[in-house]
């Protein structure tokens, strides 16, 4: 159901503990999750047109680590759906360094999520469940 | 449990609609929630100290709306706090005008969540639910 | 018939004596003036979203003084209204200091007039007679 | 009375009938207005110098179009009246491009009025007539 | 003699302790101290217009903590006064966030005084009285 | 006691003067000031490299003029001590050029006087001797 | 059929013959070349003005030269077309001095051509006679 | 004879269709074109590598998409080559977001189109045909 | 031999004065000047067209006043000349408005001089007679 | 020992050369350098990544070519390592264009060596070697 | 009679040639002349201090060097004089790097002489010895 | 054989320890090292003026200090050099405050070699050792 992207892992968990982590807490609400991973600008990119092809998917959660603050080609990419998108980060970026305030591929996003550590997927997944 | 404030409605509910949106969420988890609205930016500074001087509330719940890209002093005042702070906005602020991508009071909460309409205040308290 | 906010006055006569020239002038054509002056940011919020709920109001006229460059509050409650919204300042703001050069609330404006005087609330109520 | 130049028109009436529209309304005042329009920068400087020589005007009206935000020579040449000088805009200029928001000429004049569309020339007559 | 305004506490004293610290220290001198203390950006406004009206102040110390930065508002009020204004900051500000170097109120402030902890007002009313 | 240099003179007295007048302000309390005064950046620097150096001064007070603006090499050695630093100015600096808003040195200080004209190095001597 | 302005030769040729050079290569295709130039910019914008009130022409290309950077006139003007505008430079401006990055006049054009010397005529024709 | 990428699709052609419609066009002159797509910068740029390597090639006609306006990666390596580089870009990006004003790649290359849309390969391939 | 332009006279004389105040100046010297004055950027660039095809001229002084700073077609025209190029201003531009330290056509100039008031002409011609 | 990257060649040497070059000069000191080669970003982050996850390495030695201006990505997985990162540059990139001037990866490196062709290598081991 | 400072030369002459070849320029008109010359941006703020003390210059020459652009220090000192101040740069320096374009001791100039080589200074004398 | 600057100790040494610890390292292979330290701008400029008109030196490094950041009349010394010419900083001023992130006098250097500590001058020299 959900596209997935973790470049770094800034908790205590690492990227597989994140992804079982989250899984299970859907475990019953029979949700199917797919991820995704790569350090690769192009690869990501890539990926999200290969979304853009399919229909049955129901939102895109990506995490573009680093590409957030540069890649105008991940954000020419996401300008290609019509499924809600939700970036998520980690860490809560507005109080790092000062050259990631300047963010690229959020004005391509639905909606933000960023600050909730190992949480933030759960979070993401559920803003989707709510009706 | 949670203090929060909200000036303008972007969704198709209002204020009111929403706080028994969200409060309907959690009537069975026994959760406390204390809804506060000012539209101004002192006493929301105030409620923000007085907020510093208990120790019954486990978290902070704020939508800053405009002040969030111009007031240092609600910036001064969340640093007093020793409990998460979650940021929301109710739209996607990064797809609107330039001078809202600059941002203050983001600088001094634990994490943000934007662009996510009548689900917002829901999506923060399950932040803070999740274990 | 409109509302109006003052906060400072920069000629010769005061905001009670601007009130009553301005009126005086209008005193035998029958029309309805409501004043409203604050020096709180968030009142003017206040006001002016409780004219976005009253239907007997022809236009807004709002001077907006020290907020006119700050007050992202403001701009987002004047984007509430659907009447005429007449920005005005007394003293012609573009010859002063480079920190007043930069405007928001007037971003939320129909039409702006800057640098008459006294004469300023009598143009801005006259633009609304025009036909 | 008052020069004025007129490039561009935003309205539903061209120049011409902004003028008549105009002059009709002063018909009865016994007003004498003149009327100047041209595209070339050089020519409106030109104009202006002229009008710094001649002692029976009372005020100038200019609507120095796309020159308002790069001409230092239109500037400079306002400076050397002593005469009221209204800048007008048809349209609003603060609600469009960016590098609009930089205005040159607007600092060398009295007073400004923007976004009053086919009302903008009686507008800038009425405030000189009034007492 | 001195209206005062001290939004947060930097050091180990609160506010009261502070008042009550700096009184002591002029209580033999009888001088009057009168403190005002708000949150709320327009209120400090109206307090220095009512400043302005008076005549039986030798200074006014003033501590606009967040609003140092960004209140336009309280600059033009500064702006009305013809006494001594010292502004205060019981940090340097000049230390810390970046936004905190651009400062709008100190333009209109007759002396400055910062980074002196506890005994900042004492410096700034010692100030007055030197001769 | 106090390491100090003085390049200009803004207010009535000359160098000799204030020194004169800070001096018998402090006759009865038996305070040691030593004075320096040097128009040459790396003149200052080696000064201040050599109060680092020492251990029986209790305050540098330090009125670094023109270069306040500009000296990373004042900044730097300021960094090595491990007293209170005051910088000074006799002038408030925030209402002159633009080029005096950016500040380097002042960084580097403990806390800062600004605008107090002949009674500058007094405050600053008083600052150190409140308890 | 094309209106065109050709201030400054850069290569080889002058302005003639690159007009000759253009219209032969056109000479069998039956396409009438109407060719323009002014190195003043009101002119320009007149003559712009005018095409917007023809219906006979099938696109414009323009070379506004030094204009590109400066001229919000021009800018205005351009706005008032409904047939396709081909901004050419005859060098590529993007390898020049910094202040020719800046440009107004080609947020307004269909597209651009830049750095084909000669060839930079015959080309903006060719773009339109594809199909 | 001409190494190419497209990365996105904005008009009603997807890539093999405007590889198709361009190779059509050209099947008569009997040139060959060779085409080149990738998403991955690295690779971009190892392509332009090869090209600077080979000797068979008159022209390089790239559209570096989001990469314009980052990739400082692939300014070097197009600084590499001494044949034509001609930069295409299917819409006209200066009329689009403020962040594709900056532009990196388009420094390096001889030629520069944008915004001729299906067009755009084909008047890059003429370009290099016409004597 | 000197082709020239004054738009705006700053001192006490005016054009025609300041003319015969120069010539007389070299009256004995057999020097021939040509006097050349335009308020509009386009003539000014085409008279340096001109220029740029005559070769009996030995320098060329320009005044460019207002458009010193946003002619980008001046400076362009001035790049075609090869005989020395003198910009002078009557006043010294450094100590006036910030939008004035921004210079184009100076970048195209051999020498430049500025605040000689009415000898400004004299002392450029004089630079030109020295060996 | 070291792990590498070379993306272009300033010199007269090709990338094997140098590696050759390097490695020669210290074949009597039984030193183990790895090479590792890419133009790829994420791959170079992905490389970074698992130098973290090894701990037989000594150092890092890394030259991330044009990337180093814009990566925050590589700078992302450079702050996960606890061995010295050593960057260079075979060019002082402090010599060249403006937008070299802003690094990213830079700020996560140890130390940093630029502009000393062919020995740059060399001199980044023995700075590892020195005791 | 006049005060210099020549810190560097750029045309074929040295310093000591160059002031040979200016006071040759001047030995009828019995016109004193004194040279100074350092390197030290101190020293020279204190010969111009020592200068604004003295009654027997007619104008000060200085050619400020390097610190034309950095030197808040000399831009005080120059402010004490009433004396004309005439800045010469043998160079022209609004053809050179980007930093130079940012003067700060040209501010307090009475007039300015740029790119006149070895003539400069005759030049510079030449313009207080017209009447 | 080289002349050297240190204006501040960053590492465990000072400034005679580094220059023993260099000197001791080089003890065999016989190298003249001639040391000179300089707090003041101006004498490193005739430092530098002086190696200028030698012809016995075989490359210069300098440690610029806080000047690197500021310094236009060093860089200008520097030009005049045609022996090599190394910057060091004994730290890496790219993780430092944002101030450091300008630099002048780098622009003049052949190489730079940043955040070595004591092992810097070392490595300075030894690449001019290579071969």
């Amino acid at each position: 159901m959900l596209g997935m992207r973790e470049p770094e892992v800034y908790g205590s968990m690492n990227l597989k503990e994140i992804q079982d982590y989250t899984s299970s807490h859907f475990v019953e609400k029979k949700i199917d999750i797919e991820w995704y991973q790569s350090n690769i600008e192009g690869e990501i990119v890539q990926k999200i047109q290969e979304v853009a092809q399919r229909n049955d998917l129901k939102a895109l959660i990506i995490n573009p680590g680093g590409y957030t603050h540069t890649s105008v080609a991940i954000f020419d990419a996401l300008k290609l759906l019509n499924i809600p998108i939700i970036e998520v980060h980690i860490s809560n970026t507005h109080k790092r360094e000062e050259f990631r305030q300047n963010k690229i591929t959020t004005r391509a996003s639905s909606s933000t999520l960023e600050g909730f550590g190992n949480k933030t997927y759960i979070l993401a997944i559920q803003s989707q469940l709510l009706n």
